[in-house]
């Protein structure tokens, strides 16, 4: 029985769609993206034929894959969107087209440049509460309209996840790897294997065949409806300690109108010992009430309560970010800023473990 | 034919030397590392007692292996420094001391704290000029004094490779693996395995055999005598882009005194191209003379002149960082700024290969 | 609260315990790694008079670790067996030893030369069955003896694995990782992290702290005893296919004694199918009774029986070993020909998971 | 300077060209690979028109990529043959295409079935003597018909490698990995990433641009033409040792007619040493002239004529094989047992690095 899913793509932006200028610079061209896919492998017209398909222009059909026939529609943004311009307003932009079109489709797809990617798609993790199915979040390194290129490859197995399985959560396909979205952070600006969730398992992956690793999908249990939160708080910012910060760089960064603040410090949490007008300085921003959250710099690994600074900065009432990545971490103020509840509530959330973007370890 | 080397080791500090006091916390105990290494396989009394060495107390010696006999010499820092603290003033001390014993020694080990390891090893880098000896900075992700731990293997092989090979570099040891020190970074705040060099090729490896990659040495081909630059400016910093950022936190960041930043972009090397005033302040400071070098905020990869934005930040004096960590960038500044010569002379050193600490690409 | 477990060591032989001789060849000295031990931070003296044991003479203690103390008693096999000599006699020792203790001690390690020690590991996991404790084998790249080694690290993280968790397998433990035993094969004869488990997730993880992954552990919940089975058949196996093999060479090789072959058959089990000769012995042989089970000679991946050669190899009786390793399906050949039952049972247990040996998997 | 290349692809068949039949089974059909192939934007149809090419139906032409403009001409094996099928005689029929060719193309790219795809190279690499241009290997997991698979990726890249850098090699391309071909092995059944060169670091790498890592391209210094060599001696064999082997074993895999054995121990080059029949089965066919050649059965690492067992070998006349791989080893045999000379140039032969395969080391 072939079962027939439909997936709504959000064309965002980026290095996907790009062409080449006259100066040799790549640059998005409006309505030239649908075009090219639709006279590619990746619409099947005699399939459109065979169901006499009445179709409207920016919708396509791919050759059935196992048991399923894919029906997807494009809709490009206009204009389109350069990654490293994503912030607020275009993550609440993209959670706003979700919402309106989620009873539509099964599924949805969102292209991307890679630049801000991660970040995306931490934010819109946080503002999709209560998601029952799967928005895959991917782009590519290279053009679609270059003939070397890992667009269609992206794009396709993202529609693959989004239609074939039960994956409610936002994640980010990239390079045959399907990781969770908020965990997820760009390790390279020049591999095709450009994106990876170092302290997360993948939760899938393309082979010769498509794997999900069930193991470490989020299952939603609760019922009702999805849940869209667009009040946003842009006054964060994140700061990553250096041996040579100053504690008025670090007061100059904490100044009003910043409500939060993610802190990389030095390996499993330490910030300088012998500079106690670093500790002041935060001490001072926490009790003028902004959140300050404390990870780590390193790739991979966890901040620590056990060691005798991040006891010190617990003291003072910077939160332990466990495991999170800095996109994870930013999105997660962000969102938690724009929430209501007392300080006391936002801090509680922040530890907390919302939708799988940190690991609530007891580990000996 | 046996030959003996002579090695310095500076202990600094760090984990690789502390003890859990009564509450659990790991802090240093001072004088009593040597007492531990000199009880442990990694001194051989019968050999010291047949070459009737009338030894210093913090001499010690190891087994003879393969052709080398390896004598060293333990210097305990007082007080003991803590990794978090390590800055300028710490990387000038431990400058001198090498260079104060220069001659007298074959080879240098230090012993230093994980967290700010890949900073004072990028430094060194830097601040030792015509070096034609091994510099080695090593340090353990667990104490020598617990059972498990890390601690013997660094040190041993720290000690291995500075005596046995030609490697006139400074030089990370960690886990099995020798690595360019300005290339190096800390990849993992729990891992053994916590550093990597993700834009060069390890210089060294140990399994059964220790292997040197011979081509990825840096030989020194000058003559003439080390040079030892403590001249360095610390009113130096670093900061990564996010989507929240505004001109008002950048502008407060390249305040006064600061003298150079490093800037982490996104990908490539892209900032947001729609907030004009990001690029107006940076001009700016640029225009008072603070230099501002561009790298990417991705562990792998390169930034590239090849993109608009990047040209762009060109154009306004932005220096390409190309593939190098933040924290050479950080200390290369710091070193270059410290040094005499006009801005050009000094964006020109920026942009060159110093010490191997970035990759002058020619890639089409 | 201390909790005190007791584990026997079973130093089997291998490279852990040699030292070189008067040629510069590494040969076994008997009588000599237990007192390198007991001389060394694995055995804690001042532990051994608080508690005021009268302890053997082989039995030592180590320092304390989190809330385990662990009595280790170290069993040396004489003579000292040669890796590469390790078959089905020896398999048969071990098993008994460990049944003859099995309710005096709370965990098992095996010290073992490692050229075969995949091969051990895989026929103990077989023969032990019910087993309600771990069973660890491991070893060493380097001998204890040499001031550079990775044995205390491999032999002290076993002893800790086998007494702090619960972990009812038969396991490898090898340069940080706890490896399930017939998943496990040898990847490097170089390098110290020699083993790895190609198609079955890591079961732990040595860092700064110990990790074990719950979720792979293979829990056993039957009740009643371990069965130890000692009746295996030694007339068993191995022949990878390669392009100038001839069906004279494959006869000869399936000839009586043999009971049962693993073919290593290319990519996901093809054999040629140009060779009609090929399946005519192969086909003459399941006739005669001869167990062939077909798994890949890619060090990754699953036999599939998606495929034509493979649909043609099973219609002859060739039985598909999934994505079990060489080591895995030749000690499960060797362990099931040694038990009762008609060969269609045997062929129904050859592919059904005993001990997590293959992934019964309905990808599709 | 637009520079144009011509390019011969032989499409000797697998994986690449198949579709599936009525049964759900992958078969070749011939004649249909070619069609897709041009109606795919592998091929430009505007670059043809524009240059008023009077081209062959099975010519095509690469869309400009940089400087170079590629021509190329698909010539198809009939019938196309199955990757298990491959052996000698069909090694020999694609030398002497390339042979045939040599004059009139720029490069080769070969399109092979997966499974025996690194044996076909290796072979192809001791048969091609003195070559100056670039023969690829290539081949897909997935076949180029269906939506989603690695077919195009990997056809693109080998003809780009082939084309736009001087690289005197057979050399396999996958996966955006390009490796020295007698390097080679297949290491995953089922991952795209199906192949890789455990010994030999990567000939270059396709990520946004494409590298060549120029430093470990075996650079051809020789004059004169191409030598092909096709007389090679089909009666060789490759076996692996394992637990339970027996004399009789190994003496029937050794009879005439077989000229040649590789021969896979374990570790670093070990055999039982307890089982002195099995010295004396190998000595005896030594002594009849056999030549045996000894490596790992390890995935990494090379065969050490340090240990003791590996000396026993080598005295009876058993040639060390360094870190071949069994499939270069295997392919050697062949070439060098078809060659002149008596039996003691035979063994300098293969114990010489002819063409890249193995490391002659020195390392202490």
């Amino acid at each position: 029985m072939i079962q027939c899913k439909k997936i709504l793509v959000l064309y965002v932006g980026g290095t996907i769609g790009m062409q080449k200028n006259q100066n040799g610079v790549y640059i998005p061209i409006p309505n030239t993206f649908l075009k090219k896919v639709k006279n590619s492998e990746m619409h099947d017209k005699l399939l459109c034929e065979k169901y006499g398909l009445p179709m409207d222009e920016n919708e396509l059909i791919l050759q059935t894959i196992g048991e399923h026939t894919i029906l997807y529609k494009i809709e490009e943004y206009s204009p389109l969107l350069d990654s490293s311009n994503m912030s607020t307003k275009e993550w609440i932009r993209i959670a706003q087209d979700i919402k309106k079109n989620y009873k539509l489709f099964d599924g949805f797809v969102v292209l991307h440049g890679t630049d801000t990617l991660a970040y995306t798609a931490s934010a819109l993790s946080f503002m999709l509460d209560n998601l029952q199915k799967s928005v895959i979040i991917t782009g590519s390194q290279i053009p679609i309209f270059e003939t070397r290129s890992d667009a269609k490859d992206n794009f396709l197995s993202s529609l693959i996840f989004a239609s074939c399985y039960d994956i409610p959560e936002v994640c980010v396909f990239f390079a045959n790897k399907l990781l969770r979205g908020n965990r997820t952070t760009k390790i390279s600006s020049n591999l095709l294997d450009a994106f990876d969730s170092p302290n997360y398992h993948h939760l899938g992956e393309t082979g010769i065949e498509v794997h999900v690793y069930e193991h470490y999908i989020r299952k939603n249990t609760r019922k009702g409806n999805i849940a869209v939160h667009t009040n946003i708080n842009p006054n964060v910012g994140t700061l990553s300690f250096f041996p040579t910060i100053t504690s008025t760089q670090l007061e100059s960064f904490l100044k009003p109108p910043v409500d939060g603040v993610v802190l990389q410090s030095y390996g499993a949490g330490n910030i300088p010992s012998n500079k106690p007008e670093l500790l002041r300085v935060l001490k001072e921003a926490v009790q003028r009430g902004v959140l300050i959250v404390n990870i780590s710099q390193c790739a991979r690994g966890t901040v620590s309560i056990a060691y005798e600074t991040a006891q010190a900065l617990e003291e003072i009432g910077i939160i332990s970010g466990s495991d999170m990545t800095v996109e994870a971490a930013l999105t997660k103020l962000s969102y938690i800023l724009g929430s209501a509840g007392t300080y006391e509530d936002k801090v509680k959330l922040l530890k907390s473990d919302l939708r799988g973007e940190l690991t609530n370890s007891n580990i000996k």
